[in-house]
């Protein structure tokens, strides 16, 4: 059994392969290859922490996949990330253990962050030019960085947060990654931007419909449980195309689900990513219209990275 | 993170440690204190494989522990034994993986096993000294295992199997541990006995009524899933005293369903192991009654035999 940890993961990863894997779970699970069976959860009362377990298995593949994620909002207290777990790979051939890739989340911001490159590679104007994340959390770092890699001809990224402390010590941790230019000017910043991806922990709306152009792509990555939201549900409303990862969770608890429950949106309205990337749903309309994303998150993203991972270190091993 | 190979786990087993452990296990079930979410299942219909992820956490422990079982039942044609998987202890505190327990099934073998030994120690005649073990299955083997070594003062350990190079294969993989007696007769092997364990695949009654004397003590492991069969019906419905692991599973079924389901047996009859345990409810009645013992296994002695190992390799270690 192969065992690796966070700091042997991350040198391991094939930016262009897992964005190529990313991209096909999408398509896997919209044409219905996945296997998913609920997700485990257990909850522990004396310090509101939880355990969720995601796994799943696509279609004709030989490994499956079982994934754990903790989070423990008071570990913070204690100088320790809210965040933990790992991710298991199984063969579905004989049931044997063939991988602990004990990731401490990592993967998981890594498959987000892959997401919403899929997303703007799909959906974003082809003469796009000019990123802008809002938030400075872990995940809004990794959009930059993996936007920074897999988006070639980006001529700005800027990046918006509500603490001027944190957009600075953000983009001085992104410095050898992008150049990022900070701002607390959030209207003028969606005002100029031709990508947005939000990436907060929001429970009310960041960004006003009127301030955003024709031809905008928006991801919406942080509404992943249900009281999140960073939109205004006008812009919702407003988009001419929003896709999703998965509709039934989108629908439940995504950015999305907002403008359903208000009545603005309707659920036959949403198209799934994988179906745009497999080319069996449209894609952008028009170089006016505004696209948005929205991404819960779905299993099926943990399975193609860890696979890309354990591929990637067999393929290093000497043989 | 601990990591600990099958080969590393059995020497950690301190028995009479795990035993005790394991007592407690039904205790604590039977008293709520153990938090079980549903099993989790994943099917794999090309090899008829499955997985089953057990979970839970005893209130006011600092552990939770999460165990993967696989069965795959075309891998006898590759010479691979067909259950397959591993146990991970989280921190309920924090939420970190403090270890991966690798044990390929031997946990739950053992746990099994040690289950029969609880029983035998709290429903058995004070003066029982003739064990039969029903059955030349690993875990009939361990159950021979365990209560040569945790039940002082038996004279005799016999055990029956249908196959004869089956029975003699298990005594000579038994004889470091234990002297087996190998008979084929099985009929005057449980009229001899004083406690009887059947260990067996058995999917119809391998022992008859009528062959059972009175103050007989019978532990039943077999019946851990639909379908399977190891006593008559009439012999359920005649024990003075039934006790189970878990009245909601072995009503379902264990053992004691198809007694059930023939209307010998109410289930208000049934007797939690954990009560007897605790002191809650009554044990054997006298020592002319037949005693007998379902056991489906429960996720609190998962819980309790992955603790045990790892606080027995966090005292081994220097510090």
């Amino acid at each position: 059994m192969i065992t690796l940890t966070h700091d042997q993961i991350e040198p391991l990863i094939d930016w262009t392969a897992a964005t190529d894997a990313i991209r096909q779970a999408y398509i896997d699970a919209s044409a219905g290859r996945v296997n998913l069976p609920p997700v485990g959860h257990i909850t522990f009362p004396e310090t509101g922490g939880d355990c969720h377990i995601k796994y799943g298995h696509v279609t004709g593949t030989t490994s499956f996949v079982i994934k754990v994620a903790t989070g423990f909002p008071r570990n913070a207290d204690a100088g320790l990330p809210n965040g933990n777990g790992l991710v298991l790979v199984l063969s579905s051939e004989t049931g044997a253990v063939q991988a602990m890739l004990h990731d401490q989340m990592l993967l998981t911001d890594i498959r987000t962050a892959l997401g919403g490159v899929v997303a703007t590679q799909s959906l974003a104007r082809p003469d796009a030019r000019k990123l802008l994340v809002i938030g400075t959390s872990v995940q809004a770092q990794w959009q930059v960085r993996t936007h920074a890699r897999e988006i070639p001809g980006l001529s700005e990224i800027t990046m918006w947060g509500r603490t001027p402390a944190k957009i600075l010590a953000a983009a001085d941790v992104l410095a050898p990654f992008a150049q990022v230019k900070p701002t607390q000017d959030l209207r003028s910043a969606v005002e100029n931007a031709d990508i947005i991806v939000t990436a907060t922990g929001a429970t009310r709306a960041l960004i006003r419909s009127e301030w955003v152009r024709p031809g905008t792509h928006i991801t919406a990555v942080g509404a992943d449980a249900p009281g999140k939201q960073e939109l205004d549900p006008a812009l919702v409303a407003k988009s001419d195309l929003i896709t999703v990862d998965s509709i039934s969770q989108c629908s439940d608890h995504g950015e999305v689900s907002h403008a359903i429950k208000a009545g603005h949106l309707r659920v036959d309205q949403l198209v799934e990513l994988g179906k745009v990337l497999e080319g069996s749903a449209a894609g952008r309309p028009s170089d006016q219209a505004i696209t948005l994303t929205d991404l819960t998150g779905i299993a099926a993203q943990d399975i193609a990275i860890a696979t890309a991972v354990l591929n990637a270190h067999q393929d290093q091993r000497p043989r």
